[in-house]
């Protein structure tokens, strides 16, 4: 990157060329009230003109860093802003990136035009590294672009596409799906339940993969033959959840137990159950995942794996500020613990949440 | 601001620096499979060694622009998903900004020091225009910061900091929230009520304050005392219009309408009506306003008043782009009819849309 070295024009330089003082400017520049219009007027162009960059600090000038990191997510924006996940993720990061001082700039990623755009934003040198959300595996790596500008970059869950579970420069954050998946269906067999049942999420999603790989195995360690247990797909919503609960009732009248591998299918199928005449859990016990607020406000309320959304944006955020240089090693606690040692992708626990439906 | 002039870096340029074929870079680059995790890496050393930007158009070269804009939105990140008002309005914005090839990026303003980042962002070089959206009235100026660093600024909603209305220079997109208000409780006063009430948004809010002027004009107009009509705070919520409601009808006992500021608080005086054994619309007319998806699933359906609120988020983009100079102001249809005309702020209608709450 050429680095520019000409003098930044100053507060002084402004004034005079205003033909204003110190304070006037300074006045207008941070949004203090009492300047009349015209000369509010002649300040903003003085600015313009001398390209002046109020607050500009001096760590951006010593570090040539743009103090600003980009979150891209993948989904279309009526997903991202109604699914809890992410603002809750979104929370943990921009909490932590502002203890760093440094700015999230949230950009959605929906077609294949955005796409494009976002590569060029990207390698145009505004950012100083990339949170990468993408939840489907196929096409194109979504992140490949920021690591191909050299940005540093750290994918939220672990990365589907082919060839992804190979490299080994690939940084993620993700919770132990398959452990979580496995200690809800331990719950399960050890209340006695021998005909447990699996509604799945999408599976060219990691962590719907993940889930299923947990449940099944559970069913193995118990000596049970993973193939015989039914499953069915439930798309990670409600109503999918709903669907592929009475499909399984259908066909497997006598299950007894239900891994849901997300809170809302859990909920569906809760409603599922219901219709069928069931009763939870004393017919059959179900466990969700995720811990969102409705597991505890659902009837009866939700046992669940609890994964901490927050603290995983938190962890995405330090691993990607120790890549660009601004956290040392052993300030990133919980990311790594010897200075030598490469970053590596982060798992965090997953546990179990006992309330009442199991 | 300083040009840069030097030679960007070409494709073949990274290829030989590299030591592999074009071919290999451009996959690299543009994220295909298929290439070794190690000239992989190779090639990304390359990219960043030599700064080359892959995608950069020409564009930005030619017009020094950064084919980006930032929405600013100073609201904590829970209201802003969970309000569909913002997610709306971002579908609108980024739809039009996409059409114009423009990115948009999302950042929250919270707290003191996420002024402080923002504006040193913005001061950076890193967009070309900034659209603010500020609901509260109190404090400095929200966007004074990108109208000091140069930058073209759009206001979502009527700023109503003191001075904004005597500032010719603020652009702002608002719906007609007064005009609406009034034809809300015409609608109400056409159906023979006499003793209407209104429920309110916090005042510091132009659109709360708006919306109860409306009110009172269509009072005014029928030859009704504004300052003897009820009114109570519901805090734009549901739970406030509830408790707001429940407040009237004791001291109100006679009330046969309400006008509530908002669809969220008129779904709340819906339930307290119902509490307090009053029929809608028999008993009681209520009339809303936003119609939000909410509105039509009410019980009884809301009659209300319709903002149109990805259209505003359109006209918001096109109206900045223009300031911008990506948009000639004869494309901006809807923005403005003649060229040399200054660019002003836009109202958007609002309009009735009768349901059977009244």
């Amino acid at each position: 990157m050429p680095t520019d070295r000409s003098p930044r024009p100053t507060l002084e330089a402004v004034a005079a060329h205003a033909g204003v003082s110190r304070a006037t400017v300074s006045r207008v520049v941070n949004g203090g009230p009492g300047v009349r219009a015209e000369v509010r007027e002649r300040v903003r162009a003085s600015v313009q003109a001398l390209g002046y960059a109020p607050n500009f600090a001096a760590r951006s000038l010593v570090t040539r860093r743009t103090g600003a990191v980009a979150v891209v997510i993948a989904e279309p924006e009526s997903r991202v802003f109604s699914d809890p996940f992410f603002s809750r993720q979104l929370r943990g990061i921009g909490r932590e990136l502002a203890c760093h001082d440094t700015q999230l700039l949230l950009m959605l990623q929906e077609r294949a035009e955005d796409h494009e755009r976002i590569s060029r934003y990207l390698a145009g040198g505004h950012v100083d590294g990339v949170l990468m959300f993408s939840l489907h595996g196929q096409g194109p790596p979504p992140g490949a672009q920021a690591l191909a500008a050299g940005l540093p970059t750290v994918f939220g869950g672990r990365p589907g596409w082919p060839g992804a579970a190979e490299d080994p420069g690939l940084l993620y954050v993700d919770a132990d799906n398959r452990g979580g998946a496995r200690l809800a269906t331990e719950h399960l067999l050890g209340l006695g339940r021998r005909r447990p049942a699996a509604l799945t999420g999408p599976l060219d999603q990691t962590s719907a993969l993940d889930r299923l790989h947990g449940f099944q195995d559970a069913l193995t360690a118990a000596g049970l033959a993973p193939s015989r247990a039914p499953t069915a797909g439930g798309s990670f919503t409600a109503e999918g959840g709903e669907r592929a609960m009475a499909q399984l009732l259908e066909h497997e009248p006598g299950l007894d137990a239900v891994f849901a591998g997300s809170d809302l299918m859990a909920v569906g199928a809760l409603r599922a159950l219901r219709a069928a005449g069931r009763r939870v859990p004393e017919d059959v016990a179900v466990v969700g995942f995720d811990d969102l607020e409705s597991a505890s406000w659902a009837d009866p309320p939700l046992t669940t794996v609890r994964q901490d959304v927050e603290g995983m944006g938190r962890i995405m955020a330090r691993l990607l500020l120790r890549q660009i240089g601004d956290v040392p090693a052993d300030g990133g606690r919980g990311v790594t613990a010897r200075t030598e040692e490469p970053a590596s992708p982060v798992i965090t626990e997953a546990r179990l949440v006992v309330r009442a439906s199991a």
